[in-house]
């Protein structure tokens, strides 16, 4: 309930009377409970002082329960409007609803019409920031969880790598990866798992195929799992055969990048400082405009989520940030190379939680 | 463009300027190109007759072309503020913008503030009725693709009764199901694939675990893939080895009235008499309060879309249509039996797409 605490401080705070939560990564961060419940009303619903409650679909409060989440549990029948019964327990909390702060970038304009109606000359105020800046800073449980779904994916580049032969296919690697995940628990990865092979490695965003690999390639791996609601994301590039001049070439400074950030992270720099120092190291080899997208993303419940590591967001890094630092350098139809790591500020520099070698590995 | 055409008349009747739509399955369906933006806008703008346009990210632009959208695609950099080139793009059409098409049920607030504060003065139209309408019916070429994705779901399950063996996982089987999937390209599940065995098959909401399946369990399968951008959906309930009595009659109870309601599909009959001629059977055999969910809903670009098959649901079906038809009965802890079927509405009754034998098998 440490998440709920702060939310109320916040509300008192900000004079605002409640908040609804109904974004479900939010709704998981804020109660434990994972759930996707489509159409389906799922929310939190935070005053100031009375007891919070959470609603979701009748069927799902034993699941709900079972997450731990120990406040009230509302369920709505789909014969019911669920909004209406969310109207009914909160006007029961004996609380004057007038301010209340909403996820805008989440709710859909249909609920946020039924809201006005249904509650009547309500002020929204915007509560994305508040959530977001909470959630960009992980605890140390989370950063165990993160540390947990790291190792996966450091195993499956591993599996990966094992893979690769003369003529299997990448949609072929990408099985044997997801299957040798399944076998240790996993039941989702954090995206569709990538597999690119020779030229379509210098497409960053390829889709794994049936290319047949072949000595001379350089395939990229890009995953990541989810585990216990939080998500990992790692990017290898490896060699198939005795790599080439060029491709030599454009690993190396795409590590030298990847190793500059990697090394300059420490609470304090911004991100744009981050994303300038692994570009300058691409720019100064004469592959700057080959680099065309931002150094990373944050990374928790969900896979992409702040802080944005791009060369104009002057957010300062503090400890408990995880991110991901993925330079890449594609020269089209020819090499693609990326390598990714996922990363959390310390509080005197970094904790590196992919543990995958970067040095080319010649399979 | 045939979608288009009929979006324009839809907004010339209506006297409404233009249509945004921007649930990733609408712009699939008006404009070909499927993809999934996360937080960055992709949309469709259709006016009465000004030349409609695409807003994607500017990457993507090379997608949206090979897609077929062969109208403008205007791309927008993470730099930019998206809905500022979208408000540009729609004003240099020389249109007078007062009224406009939203879907409300996908659109969320912050989308919808800064439509109103770019464009000024616009008065909202709710339009998910009427893609809703458009989507529910499908053409020839649509259902084509929908008997491929169902003949995909007909081979899976004959590859999970192969899969399984004594001491088998629910886990295992799921992947070798989906394995052999990915060797016939399917790329997707429409939903995560479920095994449920023994009990675990009367929780209608049940996840694939690691149960190991043992003789005289009945076990159930329900999954469907993607394909073409279109999904199935089947379920069917094998027995390894041979079942007990109550198995047999439950078995028995819900094959009869999976057939009652598919010989019951014509144009014409509603929703409802559809939802209560299967449950009539259910009840008769004194098993109605376990048959806990609605009959059936829509199937297509989403894996659950209109119509929906309960029993207060007084639309008419009409020929084009495509839903699931899946009564179950569920005894806790005990036996779950589901039968499900994908059904066309036809000019003079039914086409069952999914064709996977319906006689109780025995492994």
């Amino acid at each position: 309930m440490k998440k709920i605490l702060q939310l109320q401080s916040y509300l008192k705070e900000q004079s605002i009377d409640a908040a609804f939560i109904t974004n479900p990564d939010n709704v998981f961060y804020v109660s434990g409970f994972k759930s996707n419940p489509h159409e389906r009303l799922l929310g939190v619903m935070v005053f100031q002082e009375a007891e919070p409650f959470l609603i979701c679909p009748q069927m799902e409060i034993p699941d709900a329960k079972n997450a731990g989440w120990s406040s009230d549990i509302v369920g709505h029948a789909d014969t019911e409007n669920a909004m209406e019964v969310l109207h009914r327990t909160a006007s029961g909390r004996g609380v004057n609803l007038s301010r209340l702060a909403i996820e805008k970038s989440h709710m859909t304009v249909d609920r946020y019409d039924a809201l006005l109606s249904l509650f009547g000359g309500l002020e929204f105020v915007q509560l994305d920031d508040q959530i977001n800046a909470m959630r960009v800073v992980k605890d140390e449980a989370e950063l165990q969880i993160l540390r947990e779904a790291a190792a996966l994916a450091d195993y499956a580049i591993e599996v990966g790598c094992k893979a690769i032969k003369e003529g299997i296919t990448e949609i072929e690697v990408m099985t044997e990866i997801e299957l040798a995940l399944k076998k240790r628990g996993v039941t989702h990865m954090s995206f569709d798992t990538t597999v690119l092979s020779g030229p379509k490695a210098a497409s960053p965003h390829g889709k794994t195929g049936d290319r047949k690999i072949q000595k001379g390639d350089l395939v990229l791996f890009d995953l990541g799992v989810v585990h216990k609601g939080y998500c990992s994301d790692i990017t290898r590039t490896v060699a198939f055969g005795e790599p080439n001049e060029e491709q030599k070439a454009v690993y190396e400074v795409v590590l030298q990048a990847e190793l500059a950030a990697v090394n300059a992270v420490r609470p304090g720099v911004t991100a744009a400082e981050l994303d300038r120092t692994a570009r300058r190291v691409i720019e100064e080899a004469g592959y700057g405009e080959f680099f065309t997208h931002r150094l990373g993303h944050g990374l928790g419940i969900s896979v992409h989520e702040f802080p944005s590591l791009h060369g104009s967001n002057n957010m300062q890094m503090e400890a408990g940030m995880v991110f991901t630092i993925e330079p890449g350098v594609y020269l089209p139809g020819k090499v693609g190379v990326r390598i990714e790591d996922d990363v959390a500020v310390t509080a005197d520099g970094i904790e590196v939680l992919t543990k995958f070698p970067k040095e080319l590995q010649i399979l």
